[in-house]
């Protein structure tokens, strides 16, 4: 541990030798002040504690080209505390990503650039959406994971063409969250060198001190991870902030934690250094006070020449070092043409044509879990797709998600197979940090039923439009012994509901061969793939129809003999239920229709003539089963219709026994489809 | 950090002081090998690595009484690690809980009380529900939290009648969870010194040895919590096991780590000390081998009377203590009538008669959030119940959940306002582990977006039925101006569909009161109250039907001028755009029935005759209109209803401009109704 500096400057007084510096951070604090003020929302505390910590990394740190956001090779900045974006909002302004003033000044409204939180696709040079604390934590690691694992790939002698680092600004609110906990042990492990974290300390939460709940001793903590750790003792003082930044870019053989005391809202005379300053805006007699003690024109929005121009030159001269960095691989491209190549298709998120010729098709076989046919389809993307990388928290071959011959990711060696640790949420943040980061297609894998435990970074995965890839596995009661805590009952409802995430449950492994190479073909938002624990058939395709309807998300697998009476709706190891009872009913003289329906989103997004083709508006009697939660299947089964499911916890007993005593059986089926047949109703 | 001994006795080789705690150790180690052989399927190894520190726990330091497992005043013990379930089965078979050996063999079969993992409510001396990882920690630390409120609040001079501990046995994989850092940060901040932690060292998770993902020194992380942390050796030395739990038990101001090296499987000859001992029978050969080790007889579940006569004699001696307690407590009650009558009441968890007597009433007010009128609501309810503590994950002020002049909980004084810090994830962990502790009610606050964050101990709630209540305040896009990272869409789904939980979402301030209510009223399952952000009209109950209809769920609060030709349903916020809607229909000539649903689950809890009454059949052209997720609402709406709703991300931009542009405005709804009478489809 190395203490750059203990000493401080007085707050906002700059020595002559900085006074353009001092111009810029002023121009931050006021921005940020104005715009919270204006749209009467917003928190101004932070973003003018960091200011000048902001203004360092940005000015003579952080590797990057406003006119390019998107340079394979740039440093990422993640802002972790993303309520404090109005520290981001005017670095943007400034150095030129295109962010103007007027955006600015509509801080929060609707249609501006400028959203409460960062968001990655809104706002050029946002990296990730941040917000939902301890995220941008998660996000960082899987970004210098994945800076790693393309420079293993792609960097010769002479050419590092990638070779940037990861920044993250982080409050207290980011390190109390589990998540952060898990991604810094995991951070700490791997020896991410190329990641700082930058933490500001301010000693604040919305409910006041952090004396309130947190006391622990957070350099041990991170020395405990294996992490190096630095201490600044003033937020104001550029030289040591400088010195610490610069030891943390020295540092290549651990992450760094700079541990920053700052005073929130600084330099604002009654609210500074309070709770006051973090989630309100400061009101406009303490901002008229604020901009005084700065030396600051009363007039909102200020931006002085001096400070404009000063980042200006400096959003300028970040672009040499792209301009830089194209001549190096305009080189690399002539000597390793090929490399180039994949490195530009990677890097567009592109799959390389034909690269699902290899997927295996099933046929003959006996039973297979789809958990096995998944990682028998895994096998075969993986050569397809060297740039696929993931795995497991803890389950790598309970959730077939072992690449063979992918070699580990080590602290050493950044194989494509990743040991997550028992960290399913660093681990679903990492997977979004490392989509984000782009050039690589992350997986992570778990039990189905621990989605629970990595929701929030799913959701963000949706949000961001991330393509990362879920696989769940142990799909249901079909977990048998482990019991209900291991036995997901509402995960698929929780995951179909939210916005821009398909969720696929695959009935045999034919179906899993689609359901993967769906969730590959996505370049627009996260699947989960839930597959079972127990072996399941291996549909005859010349027996029912063809796996290519998965495409549509749902299809008819076996039609009726005549005009169908009576559809029989199911996903996933239910199908063959379905099968089974819709025998039965064919047998009584009921023609029967049985819908296979692995992905509701898909489904859902067909032409309303394909969904009438597949569920006849005048077929009502339709029975659905599936064993989860019944919340949701109304939309497909109607007012007419029947849900077989769980709408209660699951128990420990062999699968078998489970399938039975819960009722989940073909008998059930046939019994429910024939009381719609006779009137009965729900 | 003081280090009781680095001795270590060698593996399962008894001296003979100790032969008879060799007997009922092996016992243990025997009948987990047999048991998971016997139903092929469990975890062996663990309860094989920790039987003899269970043992020594159980024999010397654990407070209980085989015959009173819920008796008030027992220490507390969590298998957090509840994979490792055969090592609890054979102490509560061993020392008299009830649990035959019949039961053992049962081991993870239908109907047996020997679950896959340990289940609160379903074998007598189970705590709480474990399994899913971390969840142990931060039951543990809540059952301390109880434990300190309950001392403080009924000990008297000479009269220690709430005096336990909590002891909790946890894995790699408790560790590694986010939660249990959480929950970790929390205990050492509030200096919980009855609570001790043993943390089994086996270096060994699913996918091979701990040097895959986890490198960090746990010893130094949690000294940095604030931790006394201890180190023994070997898991089989008894001696300094038992040096190390005596210190554990002297330290009164942090709570202990004990950090056991142990081997997993010990003595199995060719898997101990392998992830091949963790989650497989051992296999025939290998249990016949270690059989031999041991000197045990290959008869399975073969227990040497020498460790039953041992372990019952200890079950009785146990229960002495239980006898002292009761003499203290009839001396107390004869000293402090009024606390010991509370004291039982507290503990056996019933509501003083007419504690609701107090509760607000609301009306003539001007616009009040439900979050607000929550803060009212609570005000008188705290008084109410005194028993009643809680609090928010750092946003206290905005849930509307400060218990006034409730004091603090902190390290020095257990007040009734706990400061969780940004901790979401522990917090509503420790709020199960009081819950299951008793004596107390606890409550959990956040914004309701972050259900997210909680939802594995929100699932657990509702798994062990136990009754905490939840407030997640800011329920929609209604929060404004911080964007869709803050705005719930699909967490109302995700709660509803989970099975044993009860999600209300009151329409204004009267109900919020009803809400309130049906929440503390519930004794077997956990409640989440959302609430507003945004101010609502407080309904004036003379003009519509009377806030009672809440108990049923939902009912109809304006019924239509004549026959209902349409109803709409809307929870929360939305019902108040339903109300505009039904007068301008009316106005139209359209006679519309608003129905108000606060809670789902309770409404499908009633009889069909009622439920067809608010709903009637006949009646299907039905809107619904709830600014979030539509999944499920067809469940009401019916075939031939519409859903108005989100089935998208919300925006950054103040609410009233949201809630335009995303189109959930009374005219939206006329629209859609008018559509449906006139035969629109959806």
């Amino acid at each position: 541990m190395t203490a750059p500096s203990e000493s401080s400057t007085s707050s906002g007084t700059p020595g002559n030798a900085d006074a353009a510096a001092w111009a810029v951070i002023n121009t931050i604090k006021v921005l940020a002040m104005d715009a919270v003020e204006k749209s009467q929302s917003g928190h101004p505390g932070t973003p003018m504690a960091l200011a000048p910590a902001a203004y360092v990394l940005w000015s003579k740190f952080l590797r990057h080209d406003p006119t390019a956001p998107t340079w394979a090779d740039r440093d990422r900045f993640i802002l972790s505390c993303g309520h404090a974006s109005m520290l981001l909002y005017p670095l943007l302004h400034l150095t030129g990503y295109g962010v103007s003033l007027d955006d600015i000044k509509n801080f929060r409204q609707w249609g501006s650039n400028t959203p409460g939180h960062p968001e990655r696709g809104h706002t050029p040079g946002v990296e990730v959406t941040t917000g939902p604390l301890g995220q941008g934590v998660g996000n960082a690691v899987g970004m210098a994971m994945a800076e790693r694992f393309l420079a293993a790939r792609f960097n010769r002698p002479e050419f590092d063409i990638v070779d940037h680092r990861v920044w993250a600004f982080v409050s207290d609110g980011d390190l109390m969250e589990g998540i952060a906990s898990e991604a810094a042990s995991l951070a700490g492990h791997l020896r991410l060198g190329k990641l700082c974290l930058l933490y500001d300390d301010n000693r604040i939460t919305i409910d006041g001190s952090t004396d309130l709940s947190f006391s622990e001793d957070v350099q041990k903590r991170f020395t405990a991870y294996g992490w190096k750790v630095l201490r600044v003792s003033s937020g104001n003082d550029l030289k040591a902030m400088q010195r610490a930044y610069a030891a943390a870019r020295r540092e290549s053989d651990r992450p760094t934690l700079i541990i920053l005391r700052t005073e929130i809202g600084d330099p604002a005379p009654t609210k500074k250094g309070t709770s006051g300053a973090h989630g309100a805006p400061l009101g406009a007699a303490e901002v008229k006070a604020t901009k005084a003690i700065l030396g600051w024109p009363e007039e909102p929005f200020h931006v002085p020449a001096e400070a404009a121009d000063h980042m200006a030159k400096l959003g300028r001269r970040a672009g040499r070092e792209h301009k830089a960095w194209r001549k190096v691989f305009a080189a690399y491209a002539k000597a390793y043409p090929t490399e180039a190549v994949e490195f530009e298709q990677w890097m567009a998120g592109e799959l390389p044509s034909g690269w699902d010729a290899g997927l295996p098709t099933f046929a003959g076989e006996k039973g297979l879990a789809t958990r096995q046919a998944g990682q028998v389809v895994l096998d075969a993307v993986a050569k397809a797709l060297p740039n696929l990388l993931g795995g497991s928290a803890d389950l790598a071959h309970s959730n077939g998600t072992v690449i063979k011959e992918g070699g580990d990711y080590t602290a050493e060696t950044p194989g494509r197979n990743v040991h997550w640790g028992i960290r399913e949420h660093a681990m679903a943040a990492a997977c979004n940090g490392m989509a984000a980061h782009g050039g690589v297609r992350p997986f992570a894998a778990t039990f189905l039923i621990f989605a629970d435990y990595l929701k929030p970074s799913f959701r963000l995965s949706a949000l961001m439009h991330l393509p990362v890839v879920y696989v769940g596995t142990h799909d249901s009661i079909g977990v048998g012994e482990d019991g209900p805590t291991h036995q997901p009952i509402e995960q698929l409802a929780m995951l179909r509901a939210l916005p821009n995430a398909r969720v696929f449950r695959p009935a045999d492994a034919t179906e899993t061969t689609e359901c993967w190479k769906l969730a590959l073909e996505r370049t627009d938002g996260p699947s989960m793939l839930a597959l079972t624990r127990q072996k399941l058939p291996v549909l005859d395709r010349a027996k029912y129809a063809p796996a290519a309807g998965v495409r549509k998300g749902g299809y008819v697998l076996k039609d009726a003999s005549g005009a169908a009476r009576v559809i029989l709706l199911a996903t996933g190891s239910e199908v063959h239920i379905a099968l089974a009872a819709a025998e039965q009913l064919e047998q009584q003289g009921i023609p029967t229709r049985v819908v296979s329906l692995p992905s509701w989103e898909i489904f859902a997004a067909q032409p309303k003539a394909y969904r009438d083709e597949v569920l006849p508006p005048s077929v009502t009697a339709r029975v659905s089963i599936e064993a989860a939660a019944t919340f949701g299947w109304e939309r497909w089964v109607g007012s007419a219709g029947t849900t077989i499911g769980l709408d209660h916890f699951g128990a420990s007993a062999p699968a078998e026994k489970l399938y039975q005593e819960f009722g989940l059986t073909a008998g059930r089926v046939v019994d429910a489809a024939r009381g719609l047949l006779q009137g009965g109703t729900r």
